[in-house]
């Protein structure tokens, strides 16, 4: 069967010197193939050599799930050994390229029984081509980002922030992301008052008081493409603090966002953002990279962060996401995601980067 | 710090020989430190060695989530490199055990840090202990299978099939795993009519008939610990066969859970299963194993399966739940969480195993 997305992965493998790749269940199957089910001790896997035909390896009880014409379906039983009919698969071969998310335990297996090949992360080779977002994967993109965007909107007119907790914020939110049209809900982080500084803070129990910053960060997946937005609120008005934080990361996050074009390394919007938090004297408390990839996962490849000197290409979608975390005080986070256009930035989240007051 | 089940793994790991293991976020970690993350590109690993202090590895930003007090908790920083951290770790060790759910791509920028060392997966050691749970493990998956358990009494009562889609009774079923308890709706499999031959359906936009056959499949989490229960109900009045294939199904059930005692293989208690399954005539239509463990995972240790000679034990966990599964016509699954008691099966969901009618 034909997939051009194999085709130019193997063709890539080739150039890589690459004899044989291995997929299992994850991001870059599902963006070869369309399919993805859930990641269980029974493999699921496509196997890709560098010449001739790819196959999916797929449990018996899963294979009807699998959507007809993109690959050949090798059902495997519930007594087969699947890895070894993988390692079959790839004798003589010296190179063999491992999909990332690739459970260890099956890597392990798999060495048992092929020896010592040189291994290579399959990122290395599919980054090249999930980095570049074609027009369907950028309009899949679009309309998960005006998703959240209209969640965003209806926030400050719909959820009562004082005096509920970190979770039952979280919760409606979650809500919403589905109303708005996601097929699923990814994540929710809602992080209040002195939470706010910790970045990936997990919502909780804490009841949410007036006064606090509240720095909101969720998303989700339309057509398998995620969403990733963050807005900080305030409840009730703002202190002083708080607004010029805010307005220092506004700042970094507009600086950066408008640095975007093709050319531009990865590392220098990095530097852009991080320029003017320093430059405001909160250097110190900017303690997380400024961006990362997302197409059909939620973090990916390009990384916004200093040492990556790869250049921006067209087609390249990533978050611009700024934030200051002050400890035991607040944190401010602002996150859009931004495709890079020929001529410069095409900001795909439109809601409002303002500090909104809610109640 | 002291963690008693990290020092039983440390004892298990000097018994087998592994100088370190490395565990990354995922069902073995929140066993051991009873904390877990979103898995993402940001390594997040338990550094264990056989003797000596384990340390979490974690990147900066999630530090401030991680509960204080079970291990001593190193950050990375953004710019380190956490992989060569671990390999500093392990220097000189030549058997490590990896966590199966480790991204394969940790474990390949690993390798190229530490040569060739033996690699064991670390299920290996751990699964002796999560095999095994205590009275708090139990009452965790008593609190889960009772949730289910609920959910299926309102599913007759609340629940309109005909006339809707898979999709959406899935969505009805979520949210009520949710009303009921859990933390967390894990999955919800809604296959009707012949896509009820199909074990592991994804919910689709089949508009459910009158006279179909429905599977539902679903469970979460509460406290970390997993439900899982199916159930097979009638849109209407059953057809004869849908009714014979279910008093099969239901018999092959009752006798595998009776068999259920400490000493018994667990392949005896698949055999017991297929047996009953076989004589009706059914047995080419069992294409799957009777069941698997379960706690921190949905599906874990042990395996109810031909070839598991192992004996069960009091404390083990597990599904039992036959299936039959006629292509293109109907597929009928019961599944119930079993524990080894001392003299016999202690079956924690009670919900009944009649074939329900529904509308």
């Amino acid at each position: 069967m034909n997939n051009e997305r194999i085709n130019r992965l193997q063709e890539a493998m080739a150039r890589a010197g690459i004899g044989h790749a291995f997929i299992a269940n994850g991001p870059d199957m599902f963006y070869l193939i369309g399919y993805a089910t859930l990641p269980l001790e029974r493999i699921t896997a496509l196997s890709i050599p560098a010449e001739g035909d790819a196959v999916l390896f797929v449990p018996r009880l899963e294979a009807p799930r699998v959507p007809e014409g993109t690959v050949e379906v090798v059902p495997w039983d519930e007594l087969d050994d699947p890895i070894a009919m993988m390692a079959e698969r790839c004798r003589g071969e010296d190179t063999l390229a491992i999909g990332d998310h690739m459970w260890s335990v099956f890597l392990i297996r798999l060495l048992e029984k092929v020896g010592s090949p040189r291994l290579i992360p399959a990122s290395e080779v599919t980054r090249k081509l999930r980095e570049v977002k074609d027009e369907t994967e950028i309009d899949a993109l679009r309309r998960a980002a005006a998703g959240v965007d209209r969640v965003l909107a209806r926030i400050p007119r719909e959820v009562r922030f004082a005096g509920r907790t970190e979770k039952e914020v979280a919760a409606d939110i979650t809500r919403m992301i589905l109303e708005e049209g996601h097929d699923e809900a990814g994540f929710a982080i809602v992080a209040s008052g002195p939470n706010s500084a910790s970045p990936h803070h997990e919502p909780g129990d804490r009841v949410i008081q007036p006064g606090d910053a509240v720095v909101c960060d969720f998303g989700g997946s339309v057509d398998g493409y995620f969403s990733d937005v963050t807005r900080t609120f305030s409840v009730g008005e703002p202190s002083a603090k708080l607004v010029e934080v805010h307005s220092v990361v506004h700042a970094a996050g507009t600086a950066a966002r408008d640095a975007v074009r093709p050319g531009v390394a990865c590392q220098d919007i990095d530097r852009v953002a991080r320029r003017i938090i320093e430059d405001a004297g909160y250097g110190e408390w900017f303690i997380h990279r400024t961006g990362h990839g997302i197409g059909v996962e939620v973090h990916e490849h390009p990384y916004i962060v200093e040492g990556n000197d790869a250049p921006l290409a067209r087609g390249n979608a990533f978050s611009v996401e700024p934030g200051i975390y002050l400890p035991g005080e607040l944190g401010v986070r602002i996150e859009d995601i931004v495709v890079c256009g020929e001529d410069g930035p095409d900001t795909l989240n439109q809601a409002t980067r303002d500090l909104m007051v809610v109640e």
